[in-house]
Formats: C-alpha cells, structure tokens, sequence
C-alpha cells in the first residue's frame, strides 16, 4: 500500500537536483491576465543590494488571494495590469547571498517571509513594519510572486528552518504566521476560552495557535461538518456548526453547549462572513477581544450595541509583523502546533494549474507545488 | 443688567438651608409610568452599612437616558416595570456618614459616582468593575436615580469636591467621567489628531479632554452648524459639518480640509449614527484607535474591511472605571477642563419637568435641575 | 511495600471525620511568642459578614515566613507581639456559609487565599488589590494564620477545587500563585527563554510555570546541586550551578553553557540574593524583564548601569492579584503543572512543631500539616 | 543695551554664509587623543546611499558625555583610540540629498537623531532600534561625531524643523528627545505626581516633559539650590535640596513637604548617585514606576527590599527610540516644552575648546557651539 502523503511528507527531504548548473534558467508560472497562466522564462534575479540574498523556491502553499487573482484579476484596489508571477507561501534553499549578509548562508533551507517594508517609515521604526505603505508584497499587483525557479529577498526576511521542519512545512511558516499574529493581537493566554470562525487553513491554524498559547477551550465554528470534523482531530476542544437562524440565536446556542455561559475569552473570525462576525460578537465575553482576521465584504451589518455595552474590543489583524515568523518557527520547532496534517494536495510545477482548479473546487486543506526542477517521487495528489 | 447664567454659576455658593430640620422629608420627582411624572415623598435612605454616606442632592445634570425612560419607558432591556426615579448626574453635600466612614466628612460636597458594583467578582476585582454584571446604577430600572432629597452611597462612591468647584460643575463630573474613559481606553497622548464625532455634552467634552490630554488636532464633527461653532470657541482646534454624501467622501473631506492626509490617530464616536461611524473608520490612520461613546441602534453597516486592512481598533466604551472621576475632577481642578461653559439651562426642583421638555426639544447644551429646597435667586433658564 | 507519599497522596481522598458534632472545638497551634509553641482552643469564628465563609482546614504548606517568625518573631516591620496562629497555605472543606453566599456550597473543598484587602480603595478599585494598605492577611501580626481547625473568609477569597486536585495539592495554590504572579509580571510567552534563580518551592514552581506558558528555555540556577537535580526532572530544561566567582564571569558562563549569548528574556528571581540578582541582571537579554520575586536583605549592591544600557525592566512581584488563584488552578486542571512532586514531608497536626523543625533544617522541599482531627493512615514524613 | 542671549536667540535667523562655495571644505574639531584637540580638515563626506542627506552642522550642544571623552579619553567600554569628531547634539541645513529622498529638501533646517540602528535586527524591526547591537551613534568611538562642517544621515534620521524653532533650539531636540524617551517609559499622565532627581539639563528637560504631558506635581530634587531655584522657575512645581542624612530619611521629608504621604507615582533619576536612586525608590508610591535616565557607577546599592514589597517597576532609559523625536519637536512647536531658557552660553566653532573647559566648570546650563563658519553677531557668552 503506498505511503499516505503525509508520511510521505514526513519521511522525505526534499532533494533540489543540484546537478543541473545553477541559476542558469529562472522558469515562472505566470498569470498573463484573469483566468489565464502560463509559462516563462524570466531572468534570474539579481540581488538588488548587498544584504539580500537568492533562493531556489522548492515548495510554496496556494492561498485563497492566489486563486482570486487568476478568477477575478483583481482584489480590491489591487489589480492585475501585467503578467504577474503568483504565490508567497514558500519555502526554499539559498543558492547565492551578498557580500554584507550574515545571518544565512548557501544551502541552508528558509522559510520566506514576502512581504519587504520600506524599514525607514514610522510604521517601520515603530515596529508595526505590517502597516508600512512602501511594503511591497510578493503576488500583490505589481510585484510578482514565488512561483518561479528563483526569488529574492533581504536577508531578514530569510527564516532558517531547523533540520526537522520538512520544507514543505516551511512553506506553512507564511499562513501559520498570520495565525500567530491574530493570536498574539488578541493576547491569548492559558487557561482562555477561544472561538475561531472558519475551519479553512487560517481558521484552523488559529485553532492549533490558540491551544498552543494555552488556551482551554478552542471551539471551532463552521457550517461544513467535514471540516468540523477535521478541526477536531486537528486542534479544536469542541466544534459547533452554524445553524440557520439568528446571530444571537447561534450565540446562544454556543454558549449554552460549550459551557461558556459568560461568553468566550476571545472569539477570532477567519471567514469574513456577516453571520459569524455577528455570532461571535454576540459569544464574547464582556471585556473580551474579537480578531478579525478573514477579509470578506468591505461592509458588514455588525452588532455596534454588544461591543458598547460589554466594553469589547474589535481588532483588524493584517498580515504578520515583528516576531511571527519566528514564533511560528518556534511553535513548529516545538511541536506545539502541526501543519503537515493541512496538506492534503501536492502538484509538480509542471501541473500548477491543476492545483488552482483544485483549490477552486474547494478540494481538501491545504495544496501545495513543488518548485521547478524539484524531484519527488512522491509528489502526487490524494485524490 | 442680569448676570448670565454662566457668570451666576460662578459667583454664587449655593447653600442648602440649613433651618429646616434635617432628614425630616425626602422630596423625590418620580417617573410614575411612560411619560407620567408626580411629586411624592419617599422615606429618607437608611444608611444600607458602616460604610455608607447619606447625601442631601443639590444639582443633577439630566442625561438623554433620562429623558429617554421618559418617553418610551425603557431602554433596552431595562424596562421601567415600576415607579422610578430619574437622575444619576449629581453633587450634594455629605450629611450622614457611617460609622467606618473615613474618607469624607459631613458637609464636604461631593460629586456621586453613581453605579455601585458587587466590589467582589472578577471584573471588580481585576480593575473593570464598569463590567460588573450585579452593578446597581441609579435610574436604571429597577434602581432609583437621584432627584430626591437624599441619596445614599458607599464613601468610596462619593468624591470630595476642591472648594473652588461649583456644585453644578460637581454635578457634570459625571458626563466629563464618561469622556475621561473613553480618552483613556483610545491612549491619547501628546501631538496626536483626535476626530471627535457629535458636538452634544459628550463630544463636547470629549473634545475637551482631547485637548486636557495634550492633542494637536481635536476635529469636532456634527451635522449642526451652531453646534460646531460652540464646539470652536470651546474645546476643538477645527470642525467639520457633516455632508449629504458617503461617509468615504466624507472622510475624504475631513483628511483634506484638516491636513490629516494619513487619518487621525483617535476617533471618537459619540453619535452611535451609522453614518459617523463609518466615516470615523475611513479617517482614521492605519493602526489608529475609534472609540466608540455613543450608544444608538443596535446594528449598524460597518467597514469592517477597512479595520482589517488598517489593523485598527474599534473599542466599546461603557460608562466609566476605576480612576474616571479622581481623573476628571483632578482636570477641573486643574482648569485644563471647563464644564459650566456647557449649562445653558438650570431649574429649580419644582420645575424639573420643565427640564425633560426642553432636554427632549433639544434645547441648549446641558441642563441641570437644582435639589429640592436649593435656595438659589439665581436658579434661571437662559431662554 | 509501602506506597511512597506522593503515590499515597495521589491515592487518598482526606476525608474530614464527619462523626464529631460540628463547629464545637477550634483547636490551634499557636506562636506564644519567638521560639515558643502550644496548642489552644480558639472560639470558633463567627461568621463577620453575609458573603463569609467558614472553612475546616484540611491541609497547610509551610513557608518560610512561617519559620522566620517562630524563630525570629519578626519579619521587617511585622512584629509578634501578642500570640499568633501562623500558617497561610490551605485548602479545606466549607462547612457554613453566609445567607448572601452563592459561589460555593457546603461540603465543596476550596483553595484560601489568605490575603483579604479592603476592596474599596484605589488600589483594590483598579486591579491591585495586593498593594492594599488594608490587606488582612493570614499569620502576618497582628492577623491569625490557619494553622487551625476552622478559619473565615468571605467567598470570592475560596477558590472550588476540581475534583481530582487533592487536598494537599490544593495548599500549594498559594505558593503556585505567587509563582504564577510573577510569570504574568514577566509577561512569558511562547519560545522564551528564562532564568530562575532558586530551586526552593517557589523557584521550582516559576519554573514550571514558565514551561506551562511555553517558555523553551527555563534554566534552574542554584548552589545546591541536589536541588538542581530535582529542578531537572521537575520543570527546568536545563541547570547551573552558582561558582565561586564574580557575578559577571557566572552571568558569562550561564550565557555560554545554556547558548544564550544574547542573555535572557526574563530572569526570576526567587533567593533575594545579592549574588543572584547581580549575576541576573548580567544574564538578561536587552530590553529583557527581570522579576524580583524572593525577598531577602532590604540593600543590596546592584548592577543599575546594566539596566541602563540594555533598557532592562527590573520589577517586583508581591504576593498575588487578580487572576491568580484563578489561573494556578486552571494549570492544575490542565495538568500543565503539578505540585505533588513538592510535598516531600507531611505531618499530623498534633506534630506541627516537628514540620516546623524540619523546614528549619531545610530538609526536602515542601512540607504540609493537615488540619486538626484529620485522619490519615498515610501521614508520614518521607524520612 | 545688549540683548541677552536668549533674547537674541529668539530674533535672530542663523543664516550659513552661501556666498562661498558648497561642499568645498570640511573643518573638524577633532579630539586627537584624551586632553588633545585640534582643528583638521576632513573629506566631505559622501553620500553613503541614495536615502542619504548631506546636512551642513550649524549649532551643536555639549553633553556631558563628550567633555567625559575627552577628559577621559573613554566611556565604560568606549575607548577613544583613534582621532575622533566629538559632538551629537546637532541642527543644521540640509545641502545636498541622494535620489531616493523624498521626505527632506535642500535649504531645509532639520534636527539630526545622531545615532543610526541597523534596520534588520530584531530590536530594530521590533520597534526597539535603540537597543540594535549594531548602532552607529555620533560621537562613539569609532564614529565621529558633528563637530564638523558637514554630516551625513540617512533621510529618516533628519527631523524638518518648523519655522519659529530656532537652529539653537533644533540642536536640543537631542537631549530633549532623551526626556521624553524617559517620560514615555515612565507613562506619565495627566494628574500625576513626578519627582526628579538631578536639575541638570536632562533633569530640567525631563521636569518640562512631565509638565507637558500633564503632570499635577513635578518636584525637581538636587543638591545645589541654584539649580533649583532655577527648576522652579522653569518647570517644577516645587522643589527639593537633598540633605545630608539617609536616603530613608530625605524620601520621608520629601514626602511630607510635598504632601505626596503615598509616594511619587513616577520617579525620574537624571543623576546616576546612589544617594538619589536610593531615596527616589523609599519616595515611590506602592506600584509606581521608576526610570533611569541618568548613568553614574555601574554598581550601587539599592533598596531591593522596598522595590518588592512596593511591586514598583524600575526600568532603564537608553537614549530614544521610535516616535521621540518627533515628539519632542511637537512639544516645542506646541509651546509645551521650551528649550531657550536652558542655553546659557554659546561659542563660534573657533573656540570650541572654550566651551568644554566651561561644561567641565559646570558652567550655567546648556552650552552650544555653533557650526564652521557660521555668522552671527550675537554669539557670545553670557559670562
């Protein structure tokens, strides 16, 4: 019987086929316009400064902004005027660094972090770097993405993955940030009670980070059963799933089957969606705090009277800032939280566009695709 | 020519008449029903423990809540089920302690902080005891307010008042705790620009405190036009009159005509109207904090894609807690507050209906009605 | 084979002999003054309001200051002038309550937290309340400790303990809770790193608090190394020996051996030794937080350029706060931290004096007197 | 009548003499080895990057720290061994800017933040950069500081003055943005009851920035009574001159003569000595906040006993980080802090030496030197 594509995972080191000369052919899956990709060589980059440093791609996470961007060209403001290269969950091998770079060297396996903030703003200097306006973000029009041979960054934002952390769990690093940021703004903290909204990677991930920061009870919210299902093997104490009736209804009946009569500690709501922000505003607790950390609509009927008469705290969470990556490095490193479990699909480079449609279908957790040139023979999907 | 009102306020000590034996009757306006008031006398309050303090009441500021039980006989879920008494703005004068009393002494007035929480709970005890579900708070049914000879409270619910702050002013230290509150959950600090909507006591005195607290900027806005021009000569450095347009456009006016290019720092909403909260949220700078004062409809449109995108806050604010009012009085004291630029309206107790008529035809700013047997020649409406 | 005392511990449920008619005899042990002890009867307390409780004392843990006043009679400006019932670390049994009671029941086992503040001034008001002026607390003159039958408390000063937390478990929520204020003063996290100074109870018990709040690094520094080995399989990941050298040249070789060049994030300290908190200071991570847990000479030499240049933040932790008792048993429940590995030695309560004799000798780590009248086959020390 | 100097100050627009050509000759005022300067010149200097400014230095403050260099010929670890440009309190005009500036232009007057943190290291993406190891900072061995006629920094380290803030004044942005690094650190707030230690110029300053951000009682402490009297005029509410008794001793009558029975809510040392550490820390109220502004010895004894049984918070101030300097030139725009009334003498560049041996006399307040060539009639002493 063959392996299942986590002990698959989990036994393999991923090899780049370091016979082929290097940083001779720079190959990119390229959204030319919506709805269509296709290939290309691009030149290999240059490294913009003596302090960045080059990585061969060898595995990157698709994220939901990815597939929006090839269905629809746009996201909000951000759109798609020329061909642009997808992805930034990824993880990599430094294949060249600049003559001032010290903490990487040729070889070592990183986690990237893609987003590059102008580091000289207030934002910057004043350690929120995620609010810099210069930033610039890899797969966010008009700067190209990590599917491709070769990216390049500064140094700093390089994140050396410990032997033991398998580089497509490296890829995982960038979405498992964004939880530890959500968390980490909403102070949680042991023995706390932690609703999370949406059972996708985010929302799953929040759960793993909720559990891992010590909370008690972490009750996962979904309309899907599967998913709750999921969440509960994954990281969550209880699921609940929503039902078609009121907000407050809902809230209630949260509070009623999870024993939070007072409401939860925190509530973080990774789903965006009108119903649950107003389900977990009416399921907090007086003084609580609520994450959002899902981008739906851009308005939302929303309980204005709860948050005022129980002192609550509603918090935006935007990407990651100082310190995420390497906490979510450390929680990996630790084994406080998994994320092998959420990778259900792998694709060689060469099938990227299935892993899109796949994704488009809403198939499984997590999919992944290999970097070019990648040799695995265990790549496939568990379709 | 007469003294204004303000000029009067100055000048004169109000004195209770002390002739008339004391304790002897317990005048109290009472709400009967949904729009009924009556005259009756009450028994004067046993001191309910040790720790307790009787006050004879000599002024309270009336409050939109108050009008509010008057015309439609509850908010929200408090319901007045049984005859009331109103008024929870007060200042009087210490005239029965109890025995372990050791922090005022009769005759000192007093400014009432009036909602005495259970002191034991974990709100209480953590320093939120505004969040303290067995709170008893004045004129919130089934809890009687203060427009009666006496009233009763703990001592430590009691706050002496400097000689040279009129009992009028103690009267309005309970609004301007409310705004202390609010400044302190937003962090208000030197330099920043702070957007205060509503031009009502509360914004008002937002605004005020704005400026005690050391902002730059203290942008007034409100849909009244004499209203900001009181605004202007009181407490903002600018204002804005709200337009018939989208609350992004709005925003869009504010940045611009108030060189806020970036957003403020601070917005407070003390409207609870859709339309200023969700103006406030597009004005406000990325990683800025809204407060939100104001309690109207329970649900209103909200950006919440613009929170996520900014990580902004968004808090409740809920009465007031722990340091409010030594903070307020201490900003009176300090003259780095004014509040009698703010009683437009005063009235003696046999005319306090008169009180409620003009408050619910929203006359002037705020309107105080003296205690029963206040002796005051002075006692006028301005109109 | 005998089972040894933790197993014992483990396996026993105290039950308090129910046959003997209630409330009828208060027997206590009694500090006569420095140096002496007797057994008394005492009255048995009434209860001094609705909201009290009274409590028979199961189980006592003694703790040095316990010790220090028998031997010393004073503790700084704390004096044993008139006979004094020590001992502040208990849990029992609730056998009445007040009409106004509604938090436990009778018959319900609970944690004491001996320590009652006034609950009315600004301290108690704003969250701390452990700086109360006030404070009441256990065997600190002129106050009766609860080295007794019966002892009084109002409710929310009786924490419920789960079921399957044992009596004598439930003592160690006082010294868990000191451990556990000062954690969250120290503001630990997830991947911290830490240095205890002290493996005595409460430097153990920070070290397991510090891995309960996922701390990857917690160092156990100590002169003994007995004690170092038990820190070892106790809590701490890893171990240092104080040497004979400066504080300069320890901090240098703990920073070597343990691979923290950059220093510690937080440093505790539980000895109040000179030695200790010098070597700390030199070991502490820039911008690092060091917490002054243990008290011991009133003046020592202190490294203050070394605060200065690294921003370092050195604070002191007294007692406990809000929040503590609350989340030392949360951690019990949890089994993120265990206790039972402390008792090392227990004593029937007609041996009090052998239990104090035995703390003085510094033998094990943890010794407890059970209550008066407590039958237990297996009450033994482990000698 | 001459004017006095800070009337002159006051009126007169420092104008750098253009006539001559730009960027032709550096002249450096250079501390050859300790004890030894000499005036050399020195290559101009060019522009490190495109984000670089080329800023002509026209007045510069001494601090005690450079009259220690070259007295001394090092600070603690800072040895002097090679010639070095003294002088870090700088304003100037900015002459030349790379291509990638776009916050500063030529002709503009700006103050300069003399200390350039690396920008990637976790301390400097954590809004802590002046703590970053790799800190470049004027004036310390081996970097040279702004005594010289041109100067270099990054765009983001180059404050625009406005225009009614004198040159003079912008060199005392510097020493100011110290105190206000110390008064953020310190949470100051409105109401609040402050002592200072030490009424030198960061003492002074640290008085004016308390005031500024609302302090009620700001109490300036020294040992000479000129100094005081001096503080009393400019930013104390009252003042103190240590005498020559205990620490415990000088707190208690501090206490009393200031009516603060509780204690000082905040505590600012400026001086370094143990005599004032140790009677600021007796003179702190239960949970206050100390900070250490000034360095003295790097060990001294400390009253470790009262920092535990008060759980005060005692934390070190190094330098300034994010938001202080932009504070600080708010605070001067504002008119909330003035920094004219501490220039007691200036110097032309030619006779810089004067105005060590003046600063090593202990002369006046705050000396300026004024930058190579720079034309001003009213530079004088006040001597």
């Amino acid at each position: 019987m063959a392996p299942s594509l986590v002990e698959a995972i989990n036994q393999v080191t991923v090899v780049s086929d370091t016979t082929k000369p290097k940083f001779q052919r720079n190959e990119a899956f390229v959204l030319q316009e919506k709805g269509q990709f296709h290939y290309a060589d691009r030149p290999v980059p240059k490294l913009p400064s003596t302090k960045h440093v080059l990585i061969r791609v060898l595995a990157t996470g698709l994220c939901g902004s990815d597939v929006h961007y090839w269905q629809h060209g746009q996201i909000g403001q951000f759109v798609v005027r020329q061909p642009l290269i997808l992805g930034h969950e990824s993880a990599g091998e430094v294949v060249d660094i600049g003559s001032s770079v010290t903490t990487v060297r040729r070889g070592e396996r990183v986690a990237l972090e893609p987003g590059v903030p102008c580091q000289t703003c207030d934002y910057c200097r004043g350690g929120r770097y995620n609010l810099c306006a210069l930033m610039q973000f890899a797969a966010t029009p008009p700067h190209d993405g990590t599917l491709s041979t070769y990216y390049t960054l500064p140094e700093d934002f390089c994140f050396v993955l410990p032997p033991h952390i398998s580089i497509e769990e490296g890829a995982l690093v960038e979405p498992l940030s964004i939880a530890v940021h959500s968390a980490r703004l909403a102070g949680i903290t042991t023995g706390q009670s932690i609703l999370v909204f949406g059972a996708g990677p985010i929302g799953l991930l929040c759960c793993a980070v909720a559990r891992a920061l010590g909370a008690s009870t972490v009750l996962s919210v979904d309309i899907e059963q599967s998913r709750l299902a999921f969440a509960r093997t994954y990281a969550a104490t209880a699921t609940y799933r929503m039902e078609d009736k009121s907000p407050e209804e809902n809230a209630a009946s949260i509070m009623t089957t999870s024993q939070l009569s007072e409401g939860a500690d925190v509530v973080i709501d990774a789903t965006g969606a009108e119903s649950c922000i107003s389900c977990g505003v009416h399921a907090l607790r007086r003084g609580g705090t609520f994450v959002q950390t899902g981008l739906g609509t851009s308005n939302i009927v929303f309980p204005v009277g709860q948050i005022c008469s129980k002192e609550g705290v509603y918090k935006g969470s935007f990407r990651y800032g100082p310190g995420d990556y390497k906490m979510a490095i450390e929680l990996l490193n630790l084994k406080k939280v998994g994320v092998k479990e959420l990778i259900t699909h792998a694709y060689e480079f060469s099938r990227a566009e299935e892993a899109f449609e796949g994704v488009s279908r809403r198939q499984g957790i997590k999919s992944i695709i290999y970097g070019p040139g990648v040799q695995n023979a265990l790549i496939t999907s568990s379709e």
